[in-house]
């Protein structure tokens, strides 16, 4: 993924600096790879015998998986300058992605599918927060 | 549209204070129209003879669309206490429309679309605004 | 809504046939309300003490709320010509309203919300079907 | 990509066949590889100097990143059967792709990001066609 997303950003004719390219690439694919696991996992929780104790968990997943496809999309559209859209969409998506894996990892030792959905969330926030610091 | 919402959060066993509703909902209603708005205006300047002075436009229509529908879906979702994304989607998306209302008002006097949306995204940022000072 | 979107699809320079704008608007309006109806329902459910026997209605109700969200998106869209694309994705609409109507009428008399869902998902459909018929 | 949605298709209480987990991960993979081709497409044609060439490019980009950004998220449902609104939204998913290529194709020659996108629309139009097929 990240290696199709890099390719577009070359494509790109605004010109991105080579070193912003990479970390860029890496939060938009840590964003659609988080989108897709929350909205796996709060199937999933659906489908478990305990759903009623997963309602929390599958809140966030929805909350969490849509924010972070649309993170995803601020960070890909490069034409213009909205930093300031794209920064406090970096700073709910970290928000997002916090509150989810900490649901999330409640439940990670009963549901493979909440653990690698808590890994995913902490691997977004991680590099949201990287890719906030480098801009500001 | 606010009617709708309204009854929906009526019949949500979750239990929401009534003047919270009536803010909520006003909200959401916001969030909604000015999503479709930001679309259409996209769409319009797309079509505009002169899009090659429109792209910025353009662009801060198709985020501030996509942030304003997600704020409206994470608004809609009752189930949880997730008030930490609620405030950090209500602050991203009051700093899109805010971008984006000002983009708009530059053509304002060229486009009805622009202008047109230029209001939308003003009522959406006032009505997060509104919100977010509820909540804190 | 309707009022905003007719306002919009008026200020688009490409010039859409007045009788189309009504029933074009009606769609879009109709598209968004079923949409944010379904968030809401499959929240609701969610809230339920039952809730493990609505896990169906919420998985209808997030297909619901996506695939209408982007048929009232595709629609706004009147730059360059893409019925095809306007075509399948009425049917895609009027198919998922279809089926969340038939699952949310089963708890209709149990959950108000699934009860107001129903019938947004129904004038949806009907939207949808009359939008379609008028293309062909 | 593909691994990772494997995997959480694996953790899915559900069950679902083996064989079949393999071509609906690639098909979830290829959607929103396409989704997010697209996305970065459209950006990149308005950032073009010839923006008012591409109009039509743009636009398709934009209908076919929003549904193929919803397929994903339908076949990455797996709770209750829905199979008629899969079904459906693959049919969409793959109209909007042939229609954005066929137009991507056109500027290949003069834009990579066109070439890459028609690349990204084909392999997803190819993964929703043998999709289809084996659910019939």
């Amino acid at each position: 993924m990240t290696h199709h997303i890099t390719a577009m950003l070359n494509a790109h004719p605004g010109g991105i600096g080579s070193e912003d390219k990479q970390m860029l690439a890496t939060c938009i694919a840590a964003c659609l790879q988080c989108a897709q696991t929350c909205t796996a996992c709060a199937d999933s929780c659906l489908a478990e015998n305990t759903v009623a104790d997963l309602t929390r968990c599958i809140r966030t997943d929805l909350d969490c998986a849509d924010i972070c496809t649309v993170t995803g999309a601020v960070l890909t559209r490069q034409t213009g300058d909205s930093s300031a859209i794209a920064r406090s969409m970096l700073e709910a998506c970290r928000t997002a992605c916090a509150v989810c894996a900490a649901e999330c990892e409640k439940h990670a030792h009963m549901h493979e599918h909440c653990r690698l959905c808590a890994e995913a969330c902490r691997r977004c926030e991680d590099a949201c927060t990287e890719l906030l610091e480098s801009l500001s």
